[in-house]
């Protein structure tokens, strides 16, 4: 990663105030950044941490006054950066090559730029794609599939049949394709019910660590294109979720529930089973939906059990002036106890 | 599974209405059925999907009206279904044998017919019962045991002395037997209270993925026959969750509390330390329970903190109209302004 | 471990009544000691346990009757119970010597007394100090260190360049060092922003089991001396824990929080990105701190959204009453809808 200011500006469209020459090899923020970071500012409130910085380019709106910098000059900083990010920064390396302690299976297709760490296990029939790789102490179950430069970071467990699309990142401790949760309940105990379904994640997912994705019970689990899963998230048997959503970390989604494209779940949000989060819909963190529920398209809601969010908002402000309605009524009452109707 | 609808209605006791040699050669849902697949309908809701299913053969209560099916008549076809399940599926297959890089110390006891899996570890006294099977990458701590016909998924720790009985699953990621969070403050400091306790988990109980066991501190944490744990489940040490409980995902149970048996509880519970819940309580999803507390026999509580399900319904209904309560008795207060009590 | 009663009360400074020669061989709780442990009766109630246990030796406060026993007597048994603990109890031994599996990088340094399970994965320029356990298949990325007689429990991974102090304890299945969630949406769909910081984790800080902790995004991810996180606990990008704080299970800290030393945040809490707690503050079992909130030194708040403890506990108290509050303003409604104001 060595540019220049103008390489950058170039890329990404935007005008150029300064030093065109001015090199860039890495980015940073600005407490941290060394002459050669580039940084960005995307408020007048943190002008002075970039004006201080010694970093010598910055990624900024046209109005931002940066004395002495030399200024790329976007509408939006902090998109741009995120642009020279995946432009510039090196893909992480989990691993190089195939380690000589890999267990691969006879039956299993391994790219030949592929990589895999030591001691993963890689099982019959498994496929990793071109330029995947697969980090240290990853299991990949049978017939599973890791699409081309995907990246699984150490220890991320895919169970037997799981599907990975291309360019999929996930973090270590996750867990792809265990059992759904799913018994009936009969002469007095409870039995399994079948859980031999499949997931399937398209391209473009990241998740995130020690997350827990189940298998389909008799149908499969999808993740679509550019969904975005934090840590410690659960995604329950028959689970849909759709393109470009993004759950935040500690959410749990039930069984059987569809989550449509470009929704946005907070942290520590629970979905019930069977239900549907419309397209574009936003659960505020901790948000709770009850079995069976729909959240309509767009819609912006919050509380447990989760209602509109103006509304809950609203109702939860007069929560804190009970005891001051108690007080009006007891008044009231008061008044009125000598009082005839 | 090779097998005719006779044979399938004979099992359960069932009465047949169709083709007896039709095969039965798995079980599947509606949509993904082949032919020779089971599938089971138990709603009218339901009958155009099964009725349109490739499957020949359907699980149904005598009044479903499927032309051209053979029909094996119970009354509850869901529970058929996962006994059925039980009955021909495969048990999974999570190792072959003992693997080569399996690291098995010398005192440690192996069944004969037991698997261990590539990179497995089981350290010194540890047991491993038979036909039990340790996946991959799993760790079996000194004078842990494993039952027989047990099954740990890949990438499972069992800590020091961890107990499991017969027939027990575990799924990946989860941790049994580590410390519990117990500290003492003095001194400025937290000082660990020591954590050096068992965890004993008997016959029939699964556990999920990326769950947490911890150990007891001096005693132990027990989790009895035929318990069922979903993923990233929290259990504090010295729990006791009583036998056929049923825990859902993300649920946290507090150090010293007490789940008696045939309890259910919801996803995302938070039970405080030294509660009790008592014999067939059901705390709903996301409900809390303050340390301390008893949910009695039977009863079924939600909300945070928990109170009675019918209670906190109307409560919460209430909740909802507090901007209009609020506006009820400001009218009355302006209508009262001018009298006199 | 092998004492006498005598030389455990001079360790605390405590009168000692009773035989001095009493042997003391290990601690326990009451009911699963022999002669030779140490117990401790911290409260009347449990007077009975301890009299009735076959220990000899107990630590107990001066007016506590316990005939036949004896006694060493201290103002805070419990907290004297877990300072022996210290004192006496060995260590873990979660490794023992370097295991001819690991695999460490030529250019690691690994102090000749640490020790290092089976299947260890220690990469190019990572440190393990003097002292220094790290368990089976524990994964040290790159660069990563881990201070002197700190332990990693099997199957913990640091990513790359995460910093342990000393005495640092992690819990099998903790993640150190993944990714942070952000992203910024453009174009249609989410671009990762950054995650290039780095996680510091000082002394004396214990983990518990499958908890994240991510890396910042372009700063520190910091964890201060004697902080005690239990399991399943999240801990975003840029967070900053200040010392001797403590996180109950699963607990989430959202991106960018600070929360100061000696706070205490109890299980399934969750606070979003940019709150402050400050020193000493409380957050009740499942309290949520919403984005951007400061929680003030030493205040104690329960709720989601959370409020002072007392005042959510009075507001919770009338919301319980408010089923009785609707039907007194409708008395009072049908009172007045003769009269006339």
């Amino acid at each position: 990663m060595n540019r220049t200011a103008r390489e950058v500006a170039d890329y990404l469209g935007a005008r150029l105030d300064g030093d065109p020459a001015a090199p860039i090899a890495g980015l940073a923020g600005p407490e941290t950044a060394r002459a050669e970071d580039l940084i960005y500012l995307d408020s007048a409130r943190h002008a002075a941490r970039a004006a201080n910085a010694a970093a010598k380019c910055v990624l900024c709106m046209a109005d931002a006054r940066l004395p002495g910098k030399t200024r790329i000059i976007v509408e939006q900083p902090k998109f741009a950066f995120a642009k020279v990010a995946a432009w510039l920064l090196p893909l992480p390396r989990v691993a190089n090559g195939i380690h000589a302690t890999a267990v691969i299976a006879a039956s299993a297709r391994v790219a030949p730029d592929a990589a895999v760490g030591p001691y993963a296990v890689i099982e019959d029939g498994a496929e990793i794609g071109a330029r995947a790789q697969v980090g240290a102490h990853c299991f990949v179950g049978a017939g599973a599939s890791v699409g081309e430069s995907s990246i699984l970071y150490p220890r991320v467990t895919l169970y037997a049949g799981a599907r990975l699309g291309r360019r999929v990142v996930v973090h270590s401790g996750t867990v792809i394709g265990s059992d759904g949760f799913g018994y009936v309940h009969g002469e007095g105990r409870y039995w399994k019910f079948p859980q031999i379904g499949s997931v399937e994640i398209a391209d473009d997912v990241e998740i995130g660590a020690n997350t827990a994705v189940d298998r389909g019970a008799l149908a499969a689990t999808q993740i679509a294109t550019g969904v975005k899963i934090d840590n410690l998230v659960q995604i329950a048997h028959n689970v849909k979720v759709g393109e470009h959503s993004v759950i935040a970390a500690q959410t749990g989604i039930s069984g059987s529930s569809v989550v449509e494209k470009n929704a946005v779940l907070g942290g520590q949000v629970g979905v019930g089973d069977h239900c549907t989060i419309e397209e574009g819909a936003i659960c505020g963190g901790g948000a709770g939906i009850l079995s069976g529920k729909t959240i309509r398209k767009g819609q912006v809601v919050w509380g447990r059990p989760a209602r509109p969010l103006e509304k809950f908002k609203e109702q939860y402000a007069w929560f804190a002036r009970l005891p001051e309605l108690a007080a009006r009524l007891r008044r009231l009452e008061e008044k009125l106890s000598g009082t005839q109707p």
